[in-house]
């Protein structure tokens, strides 16, 4: 993309044209080179949202609970977004739910944003494009984001990192209690919904989570709260906007500088090593000169790939070619 | 770890010492920063065992399975090594399976080598760590290297990339020949195997599996092969053993140099992006002098990590003091 066009893109975004705001977040789906670009442009517009993050094993509900509370958010005339991370076949494409039924609800409110994220196709990147989408919402100007994650794996709980204030749903069926535990899920909670509450073993399950809260050493720390909800019947959800709440309130009072330094340097971290990545990849691919001789060898299997990137990053110049390092200043 | 030292741990793995390949394994496992000089002097040594990768949902006997093809290549007196992928809490830490029992018939024999992989805190790195692993147990002079998933995940199922013949087990129960299309299963499965073929259903979702692969047009390319087996009674191993070396006759008979053209400039991208990004990793942790000033800044949120990138990788000299790019020449 020309400049002049990212521009009038990125003005756009500003006025929160939500064309624009689609288009940026495919822009970052598609890894495009322009992705730096753009996230350095808006980066100063973010850090004002709330960012909720959504997460516990299928059929928990956590949809119809999303849905609740945005329309909690909604009545008071917050902006409200929502990331959907989708799971989906490595292979046969297509997210399982893809852009569903439930959302229905807030489809014709501009007040609310909604966008799936498929994990698919993003090679350990999902982090990445999940938080750079993020930092788009949050710029344009959404209140709230919530981010909801289908499934519980590894990938799942890495976006949780994302969010200010996880919750963690659960249902009253057997041994889900156990199975949060065993998921690592009781690590990140820092609110726990016992959805379903009207089904039998509900109790239990709040009494099992409440024990495990407790059991923990009193350091300080944030102890979770327990909620019990009937997301389907509009039942707990100002309950579950109170502890939210007193979490946030938590999270002011015991703001951490240190933590924030170490937050700051991990972002870094990712967003250099991901970008160092990326352009080395789309070197390889436009042939750039300093490596396509080398890339010749290893394809015809006349040099090892360990001394081949040993060469390449031992040569400065070769090494600047294939990141384009240089280009910023002649081109 | 010093020169002379990394180089009598080599010595004593070319001359198959196994406490020497545990030890060089534990090096990738913990990313040392020798772990590409290591790949770089044991390559030259690698290509020739043959790689099965075995996948399926926990709870089809895959590791019974296993069992019985490491005690037919033993009694064929092959070198025989099983990498066990085992999936753990991201939080909690250890493997689910651990060290486990079930290898004990083939413990003691040294003709046979187990090792478990953990999934976790490989932040998307475990697809690198064991393709090394692999690398390692093949130059080591394993003929037979048996990679063994648990669980459909998208990382075991990049991990089965690794393998000549990937072998996909499914059990007669409630809808797992449907299970298995819908996780890819069905697209990466060059064996199928109907394993606890004594139960009830088997004979149709062997049908099942024969008919999707007879779905497929036949356009010279491998179809997949179903075997029934019941490996807790030792029936059917010997047909599994006739399709996976059918398997490898097909692949000897339509070697494919395009394609063998383009494995090799993947692993060679792979390499080096993981390269770059533990080399910036390494330099900031040790604080290279052209980040220093850089990282403080990000630090203190006086720059944006996307600004910051930028600049360190369009300068030259700073990006290579920061992946130690200089230092093959002076040090």
């Amino acid at each position: 993309m020309i400049d002049s066009k990212l521009n009038a893109l990125l003005e756009r975004f500003v006025r929160q044209d939500r064309l624009a705001l689609a288009r940026l977040i495919t822009l970052v789906e598609n890894r495009s080179a322009e992705v730096s670009a753009v996230m350095e442009r808006i980066y100063s517009r973010t850090g004002r949202a709330t960012i909720l993050g959504v997460t516990g094993a299928p059929g928990a509900g956590k949809s119809t609970l999303v849905n609740r509370l945005v329309a909690k958010y909604r009545a008071q005339n917050k902006m409200v977004a929502v990331l959907a991370i989708d799971p989906s076949s490595p292979f046969s494409g297509g997210a399982v739910l893809g852009d569903r039924v439930r959302m229905t609800d807030h489809y014709r409110d501009p007040g609310v944003y909604i966008r799936s994220l498929s994990t698919r196709g993003h090679h350990g990147g999902l982090s990445r494009a999940a938080r750079e989408i993020v930092k788009l919402l949050d710029a344009y100007g959404h209140d709230v984001i919530i981010i909801e994650t289908v499934g519980v794996g590894q990938t799942e709980l890495s976006v949780m990192d994302l969010a200010d204030t996880t919750i963690v749903v659960t249902v009253p069926e057997g041994g889900d209690g156990v199975q949060v535990m065993k998921a690592g899920l009781n690590e990140i909670a820092d609110v726990f919904v016992v959805n379903k509450a009207d089904r039998d073993g509900a109790d239990r399950i709040k009494m099992e989570l409440e024990l495990n809260v407790h059991l923990r050493p009193s350091d300080g720390r944030w102890r979770p709260l327990v909620v019990m909800t009937q997301a389907a019947n509009d039942v707990g959800i100002d309950a579950l906007m109170a502890a939210i709440a007193r979490h946030d309130e938590y999270l002011r009072a015991h703001h951490d500088a240190a933590r924030d330094r170490e937050r700051r340097m991990r972002e870094f971290v990712e967003v250099l090593t991901s970008e160092l990545e990326e352009r080395a990849e789309r070197g390889l691919r436009d042939g750039a000169p300093g490596a396509a001789k080398i890339a010749e060898q290893i394809r015809d299997g006349a040099i090892n790939p360990y001394s081949a990137s040993r060469r390449i990053i031992e040569d400065r110049s070769a090494l600047g070619e294939l990141l384009g390092a240089g280009r910023a200043e002649g081109e």
